[in-house]
C-alpha cells in the first residue's frame, strides 16, 4: 500500500509538470506572437488550451480516485489537495493565454501603437514566474516559492506603468483606442498570469509546510 | 461515525453559504457604490473581503480535516471537493468586488461618463447568477445549475456592447479616457464574476452526478 500511494503521488505530479509544460508553451506562443506580430502561432495557444483543459479533468479525476482508494494523511494528502489547487489555476492560466492571444489578433489588425512599450518585459518576467512555480513544485522547494511571491509586486508595477502610459497615448491618438485597449487588456492578463503562478506558489508551500500563507496567514504562525 | 460524516457535511455546506453571503454582499456594496456615486460603500467591500479571505481558509481547513479523519467515498467525497473547488471561486468572486471597488473609487473621482450604458443591468445578471449558482449548491439542484451556465452568454454580450460604446465614447471625449477605461474594467470584472458562477454551477453538477462537464465534457456522457 505505502509503494503504491507513492507511486500514484509521482503520477499526479507528472501530470502536473506536462500541463504546466503546456501553459508555458501557450504564454510564450501568445507573447511572441504579439511581440513579432505573427499571427499564426496563435493557433497554437488554442490547440494548447484544448490540451490543458483535458488534462484539468485528467487531474481532478486522478486525485478523487487517489482519496478515494488510498485515504492519504498528513503530507500526502496536503500534496493532493495541493495538486487539485494547482491544476485549477493552470487550467485558468490557460484561459489568460487564450484571452492574450485573442486581444493580440485583434491589436495584428491594426497598424502597431508606436512601441510595445514595457509589454514584451513584462511578458518575460511573468513567464519567469510560471516557470519557477512549477520548478518549485517539483523540488518541493519553499524557498524558489517564496522568491516567486516576491516577484509579485515587480509584475503589478510593470501594469500600472503600461497602464499609464497607455492612458496617455489613447488620449493623443484617438483614431487607436481600440489597438491601445487591447495592450491595455493584454497588460491586464499578463497581471493575472502572475497572480495564478503566485497561487502555485502558495500552494507549494502549504504542501510543504502545512501552513496557508494566504491572505497573511503566515505572519500568525 | 455515518452520523458524524453528515453533520460535518452539513457543517460544510453552511461555511460555504455564510460565505457566499458574504460574496453577494461585496458585490451588492460595489456595484450600489457606482450606480449611486456613494463611495462609501466602498469600505465595506474591503471589510468583506478579508471575512471572505478568513472563510477561505477555514472552509479548506474543514476540507483537510474531514478527508484525514473520514476518508469519505464516492457523493460524500465529491461534496467535498467541490466544495473545495466553490470556496476558491468565492475567494477570487471577493477579489473582484475589491477591483471594481478600486476602479468605482478612480471613476467617482472624475466627471461622470455621460450614462453608465448597460452596466447597472449587467451588474444586475451577474449577481442573479451569483445568487442562484449558491441556491443551487443549497438544494443540490441540478435544474438550478444548468439555468446559471446558460446566462453566462448573456453577460458576455453585455460586456461585448458596453465595450464597444465605451470605446466610441473614448474616441469622442479624449479627457474622459480614464473614466471610461475604469467603467471597461468594471465590465470585465462583472463578465469574470459570471465566470466564477459558472463554475461554481459546474462543480454542484460535478457533486450531484459525478460528471465532469467542464470544457464540454458532459457531451461525452
Amino acid at each position: 500500500m505505502h509503494r503504491h500511494i507513492e507511486d500514484e503521488l509521482t503520477r499526479l505530479k507528472d501530470q502536473i509538470l506536462a500541463m504546466g509544460g503546456h501553459v508555458e508553451l501557450a504564454v510564450e506562443a501568445a507573447t511572441q506572437a504579439l511581440i513579432t506580430r505573427n499571427s499564426k502561432l496563435l493557433k497554437q495557444v488554442h490547440d494548447l488550451e484544448d490540451k490543458i483543459n483535458r488534462e484539468h479533468m485528467e487531474v481532478d479525476n486522478s486525485c478523487v480516485q487517489l482519496l478515494a482508494r488510498q485515504s492519504p494523511l498528513a503530507a500526502d494528502l496536503r500534496l493532493v489537495i495541493a495538486v487539485l489547487k494547482i491544476s485549477t489555476d493552470l487550467e485558468r492560466m490557460g484561459d489568460q493565454a487564450v484571452n492574450i492571444a485573442h486581444n493580440t489578433r485583434e491589436y495584428l489588425e491594426g497598424a502597431p501603437v508606436k512601441e510595445l512599450i514595457d509589454l514584451p518585459v513584462m511578458a518575460n518576467e511573468v513567464r519567469g514566474m510560471v516557470r519557477d512555480s512549477l520548478d518549485a513544485f517539483v523540488h518541493q522547494s519553499r524557498e524558489l516559492a517564496e522568491k516567486v511571491l516576491a516577484r509579485d509586486d515587480i509584475v503589478d508595477s510593470f501594469k500600472h506603468k503600461i497602464f499609464q502610459e497607455l492612458i496617455g497615448y489613447m488620449s493623443q491618438n484617438s483614431t487607436q483606442i481600440e489597438q491601445a485597449l487591447d495592450l491595455i487588456l493584454i497588460a491586464r492578463n499578463l497581471e493575472r498570469l502572475g497572480d495564478h503562478a503566485t497561487n502555485i506558489a502558495e500552494d507549494v508551500i502549504f504542501a510543504i509546510t502545512g501552513n496557508d500563507i494566504r491572505h497573511g496567514g503566515g505572519q500568525h504562525e
